[in-house]
């Protein structure tokens, strides 16, 4: 409602929102605030499709505010810096994530875990600290205090920076925390869609051998070819699962449907780590001898704090780790966001702000 | 059948023995194997009671072969060595835990974690390679591979290392993998039990600030004063509870009812993780968001490995870590059990084997 006033009363960046649950994007200006003393300005060149962006639109969570601007995969160019600012400067090319603000004094911020501050803000339909709702990325300009935004390495091409903002740091994040990032250990994949195509790309660059586990056959070719995994398993064969028993040092789970859980436990060593990233059904449900029987564990992740963050872009950039995108204008947007609730896309959308948003 | 033929054949081990599910025990004699080249024969002085003995006699996992001896926290004197064994002499302090033999080829026994092969022996009620059924420590020796026994530290009392053997390690175990030994550090104990009052003494042991959580007022004073648990809390009042959100940097969890996990787990800060020792429920039930909102994680442990059971064996010694214990005659032991099932016990039963079993 705040929104809609302001939206009368001044405009200075054109987006587009979705008006109603049923998620249904077009044309909307808004007004950003004016660049304070710590904010920068960024024009936004790319922005990823993630399924976030479905949820919002739909009001999935229950929680949407009208009208919804979607998108927290931004990259784009520095226009604009507050006196303040000692990071960037004009023309810099740069990336906004998940969350655009948090409290900076708890101690998840301390140890730079913004993303578990209590009071962070979150890109898309947050509150900011003085009221307005957060827009996304989905729009043509966004500004950001200059800690919540990354810098994009020099010669890294905007738009395949855009999906390590949301897909890349969320496996990243874990495959560090866990320590999978050890040469000739095992690593297991649950799933290859926008996550688990990251999850391959980072594994093989820290020397992981890498099983791929799909529940659909048509995902192999890719799996072995395109992102050279060592091996692909159809998780509906029990033979070749239960051939896996314990082999294991680590598994990501990016899978979103429900999925038995024991089953891939079982498939772990001594000691090892199951980190999920997907988020799979409301409750989590396993047999206790899953974790005893084998010192093993059950961990969770979401998407990862600042320095990381940067960290990630930069190990992206030196190891030449590319997203596969499908870039589209941003007129594409609502059959993309259709087509990534039917799991078709290859790897991720990438709308091209820059050049379709008018 | 078996053992009942063999014990009608010949007999050369007093024990007790349970005959059917009521598991009421009862004076009974049987055969232990000759001692084989690597293997050491145990006269036994002390066996500790542990809940798994109430499983066994009274077949609460189905499994049980009738007549079953229980008891699988033993120690005793060594009386005979084979040809072959090293380590130990006659007249040797030793104990013997929950398994005594496994395959020695398994990736599990090549790291010494033989508690997780799939060819482990148990002790009680376990398959032997050589088709009979194992018989536990309420009797009067044991006959085991070396590699299964453990050094008693000198002057360490043979009454208080009883318990170490299977409360003592299960707790140690997970505190040592997941670097619970790091002082300063935050630990929540769940549960005061036999399990729950070692995992307290080896906190304080490590350096660590220790809250114990129970259900009953009645466990604080011994939380406090005899066990010097830094804080008591009870469970069920939500604003200590909720006063602790994200505090700890780790939990053990001894208790063996149901009891809410996503509670426990948003106690924990970020990273942190909550081990599971005793088995709650037949599915564990939790929310995703409290693995995924603080990359925490749930992991679960069984007794330990025989290398990390003689380094605890040996680091009780060293920092005077010694169980609380009520000993009592074998004649004891049908009221013990009893006992132990409605938790009424100050911390574990010890039985003395040499002094009153005949």
């Amino acid at each position: 409602m705040t929104s809609d006033k302001v939206m009368t009363m001044s405009t200075n960046c054109r987006g587009w929102a979705a008006r109603d649950d049923s998620g249904l994007l077009s044309p909307y200006e808004f007004e950003r605030r004016p660049v304070g003393g710590d904010d920068v300005s960024v024009k936004i060149t790319h922005c990823g499709v993630c399924y976030a962006d479905v949820a919002y639109t739909r009001n999935k969570r229950n929680s949407t505010v009208y009208p919804v601007v979607p998108g927290h995969e931004i990259v784009g160019i520095v226009q604009e810096v507050g006196d303040k600012v000692s990071k960037f400067k004009i023309g810099d090319h740069v990336g906004v994530g998940t969350f655009v603000d948090s409290c900076r004094e708890c101690e998840c911020c301390e140890v730079r875990h913004e993303e578990h501050c209590s009071k962070a803000t979150v890109t898309i339909n947050g509150t900011c600290k003085d009221g307005p709702i957060t827009k996304g990325g989905y729009s043509s300009f966004i500004v950001v205090h200059e800690r919540y935004c990354y810098k994009i390495p020099e010669k890294y091409p905007l738009a395949l920076a855009a999906p390590l903002l949301c897909a890349g740091i969320t496996v990243y994040n874990p495959m560090i925390h866990h320590k999978m990032n050890q040469p000739g250990k095992s690593l297991g994949v649950v799933g290859l869609g926008g996550l688990g195509h990251m999850a391959v790309k980072f594994a093989k660059a820290f020397g992981l051998n890498v099983t791929v586990f799909s529940t659909s056959t048509s995902k192999k070719d890719d799996a072995l070819n395109l992102l050279k995994a060592d091996k692909f398993v159809l998780s509906s064969d029990t033979e070749q699962m239960s051939a896996l028993s314990k082999s294991l040092d680590f598994i990501i789970d990016t899978a979103s449907e429900d999925h038995p859980l024991d089953l891939y436990m079982s498939l772990l060593k001594i000691g090892g780590v199951l980190a999920l990233v997907g988020i799979p059904c409301k409750e989590l449900k396993l047999s206790p001898l899953s974790l005893l029987m084998g010192t093993r564990s059950i961990s969770g992740s979401a998407v990862g704090g600042t320095e990381r963050t940067q960290e990630m872009l930069e190990f992206c950039a030196k190891h030449e780790i590319h997203p596969e995108i499908e870039v589209i204008p941003i007129q594409y947007a609502n059959e993309a966001l259709e087509r990534i609730q039917k799991d078709d896309v290859k790897y991720r959308f990438v709308i091209d702000i820059e050049n379709s948003l008018e």
